[in-house]
């Protein structure tokens, strides 16, 4: 089985953070085929940026997805989830995504843990987008992470567990999710430290893409993610002009 | 009071509809400036159609929005719009947003009427992403159109007609909405002939924008809409690219 | 085109405040046409003189109404909206409704500042009522105010700036609502002071109010929002007993 | 134990079966005060006489409560219900909400039975607005009543049948309430013909006033349900201004 | 009439406790009937031991219910609620169930009191299962209880004051529950040093199952309550195997 | 890694389908291992045999999951998933649960499927526990199975094709579950002749166990989800008895 693992960030040293993780958890027998973004942000971190990953991922996936078994999103927002979904045949699953759906198998509410002032209203938004603000107790902001603290966020352990431990007593929550890409790899430093199960969104959507490949479900052939219909459209990228030809 | 009114379809029939209906009900001393999308689709029917216009969308406001003094947005998705929201310092209303919120002030539960199979769900998710799915009644849809009733949907009328009569009757729909650009200008022909309030929202939103320009509520400087972080980001739109620079 | 903006606390100060800025903002030919209570509270501030707001709400409506274009709740509980609506063929809108449809546009989730501890449910109700509580962050109360600060709330502006910073900094709130119609004229002057869009509901009415008079969408012919039928009833109101004999 | 019933309806009819209704069921010992309104219309259809009949409850309330032990609202708008619950100190029920209640230990969602297209939508509104919308399946209507119909509904009978059993079918409807005071007295008559148990509020609502007015929970001492401030209003009626004046 | 009290935890202090409470505020020539539960728990305290509780709730009720008019579950996560209801033809009624919905008749919001940090995502479930979320303020908890504060819990009567005050100030709380077969009695010590009703649910339920058994709504005919088909089930408890064989 | 699939319905014929369709999607190296009901019923097919069934599943898993990686419920009603996950280590799955959060990656909307008048509330109910009703379409129902339809479930293939077809057009269906562990296996013969995916919940279960197990996530140590207190339980199950004695 082969899975595309999109980071539609423009960051290696992110690709490379989240080809890992998704390695280690993988089945035998799966490939992870990790692939960067070319236009956008290094790192995403808001509303527009977000708009821009999105159309960078459609195009990573015209170009790259052609013989894989599944998609990945390797990117917190998830940019461009509901469009990837339509356009392709293969399951798509967006790293946040899987992570809200593994937390609701692990406890009653859960809460995202963020850093910086912008994120946190959209991860609420992107919960509620999914039909799961009724399991979310909170959204969670640190301070800014430096570019250091962003390569190794494990410099910030003792803050993390400081808000979840205080989400815990506040919130009831009972399960957590490290919100970010860049966090990949981390969860169980942190779990370790604190009484509740923790969650990237890698490793469950590596596993959730797993479960959809091995399971096929048919693609709609109605509704909102049948595939579009065969037109022209006008974008500088010839593979996904290509691929709207030939709907 | 200049109002930029981009329809990032790239069909400029329907700039032209809506243009004119926008024109109709603005204000005296309202100028409104129209532009129309040049990369995507011609018009905006999916998912991953929508993604690319609200890249197209972005571009143009970032190339004629700098003397304006409000945006619309003409694409009955809305596309773009949280993301427009955070890199302008000026309103920005969707068409579909405006006509929700003035249906929230015209009767209990409104209903929206669209085409197809494709496009109900995602009306839905719209209506639910803006936190509006309490007043929702249903998404009505018709048949798919022809080209010729595309550009002339008054040549479907009846079914308009028998459509919202049939959702007063089963879903106590109180207002109704003609979710489409291509729909400008044709609420009152149908108003005429059901028993509630028909819009269609670019005229609620030539309204709300011209409110939002004369009431200038202050930029946000922090939280999701605040302006980005300047940076440098890679897109084939210069335009773009020296906004996020000096952001 | 006339707007009445209805009163219906009976503290003439009150009136002159939300004239003021109802004219401050108003577009060039609109006509401000204020009224303000006879019967009822000086300043409503519960359940039950809300109760007597509202019928006082509808019996100014019968007797000055009649060669307006659109009605203005100027009181933030919008005492009798749904009533007002019903039996008037022009548009109504409530100043805490506007104040929450703008509030919309301008950030995710929108707090309500109020004050004393009466007033809090009932604002987390109104939104409720409308369809909101998914936009609303939460409804933040300050200390009861003297009746000095009632006429001139600039006095409490430092309390205000505190509330509204943390109401940011807990709650995700993105936009904040000055819930009271004795704030009417100073969210620029708080704007200026905190990160978030302020809105307060008078302004916003106004130009809702003059959008929907210039759109014109239809009285409903069915449903709850269509005229009563004609008949008799008992008030001691004559205007309001007239109106009721020839719906 | 008196429990005073107020239907401001200002028809006697109706207070007739209301009272006969409460009376059947009230536990030994339990006195049943029927008042009826003065002011306002014969029989509430809309959303403008449910204003008028809250404040006619109100001035009822103030004449006759004095020594009562509990409050029940006989009208199925419940009009009135939040600022009574405001100004007195017992408790007071309303005839839909008990009813309400009641149905959410009988079944998994509640079906409400009305007439005409007016009040469907209220009535959604109300179970909206007590926090019940989760359990409401739908409500139904049937053709507008004639006036012997109101005064002898079991003409109706086999109308209110077939609309039962069309809801239990389609909606998932386990239980079902008929809404109006006018159907007090014969649920017995319909049950028997149907496959779930029916409410229409008046029985139950003799019974939760009875049981709060045993447990006797202390009234609110602050929030929005505190005794009103004591102060001067204007109202042409001089229990009310009284009222006012002592609190 | 004779009401069966279920005490599923197979603690006799507590029977004596609820059985107490309940003779307390029962009406005249209600007769309560305390059982005790044989299997599972001393005390109920978190899901596994509830799901216990509730088949043996299910035994009691066939081996005692025969003769009775209702039941009452007097354990506050009213374990088998919903299954007792589906088996007995008689109205079925639990304590948290009840003190939730007499909550409602009294204030705003309510907030649910209880200890240790096990039961409180409970709680907020029972409540988001009664489709009741939307009425339900904050779920409090205190530390956890020593054998000595079970069984009186007036020794904490403090520590529940200042929680109480807490809530109220920081979440609009206008009603509390104090959630726990263990508090039956209490209330009224606590809300005399409040601001705010109190409820157990004991009380509330006895009322509310008085008023079932009084208006007699019909057993279901069809749906999830219906009484289940005669089968043959293997259960080590004859009374139950019994009720099953003559459905 | 082995699965403990838990069928706790009576029926050896239902876990041999559900094992037979768990093998099926099982990834390489994964073992299962099927356990049967031996009390309660036949067929869960209500609340009451819902009850009974959970507590035969704790009995179940404490003997028989001691060296399991994960645990699988292969019954519809997910009867014990909270308790199980309360008194286990290792990750416990639903197959509904699976069944649900699998669609909410594959469409908008899901609808339900089942048979019979009694289950469909309860599987809302079931989703609305997940926090999920927003995802929800439908439940539909379909005429009551005969024992040899139950047996072999492609006898009705023509009635779940035009059942789901109706859902699809009627009710914006993206996905559908086929609710009930009898119908494992033949989610493709109703996939080849419908427009939308379709999923049962026993494969979708295997997937998510592998994933939980794979990744591995820390049991909850504070909460309502950590491990009960060690305690004496009584009943007529030894390995259960031993479980609470050890905890």
């Amino acid at each position: 089985m082969r899975i595309l693992l999109i980071n539609p960030n423009t960051s290696t040293f992110v690709t490379e953070k989240v080809a890992a993780e998704a390695r280690r958890v993988a089945a035998p027998g799966t490939e992870i085929v990790p692939v960067t973004g070319r236009l956008g942000a290094a790192i995403v971190s808001g509303r527009s940026e977000d708009a821009l990953a999105a159309t960078e991922a459609m195009c990573l996936a015209a170009e790259y997805g052609g013989d894989c078994d599944a998609v990945i999103l390797a990117i917190s927002f998830d940019s461009g989830l509901r469009p990837l979904r339509e356009m392709l045949s293969i399951p798509v699953v967006g790293m946040s995504e899987a992570a809200m759906l593994a937390a609701c198998t692990l406890g009653g509410k859960f809460a995202m843990v963020t850093f910086g002032n912008r994120a946190a209203p959209i991860y609420a938004e992107l919960c509620h987008g999914y039909g799961l603000s009724g399991r979310l107790s909170n959204v969670v902001s640190l301070a800014p992470l430096t570019d250091a603290e962003m390569r190794d966020p494990l410099l910030i352990l003792p803050r993390l567990v400081e808000a979840i431990d205080r989400t815990v007593c506040e919130d009831r929550t009972e399960a957590a999710i490290l919100a970010g890409a860049i966090f990949a790899g981390i969860t169980d430093d942190v779990a370790e430290r604190v009484n509740i199960p923790m969650l990237n969104g890698v490793a469950e959507a590596v596993g959730i893409a797993e479960m959809l490949a091995r399971v096929r479900p048919r693609k709609a052939k109605c509704g909102s993610y049948q595939l579009p219909a065969a037109k022209k459209i006008e974008w500088p990228n010839s593979a996904l002009v290509s691929r709207f030809k030939t709907f």
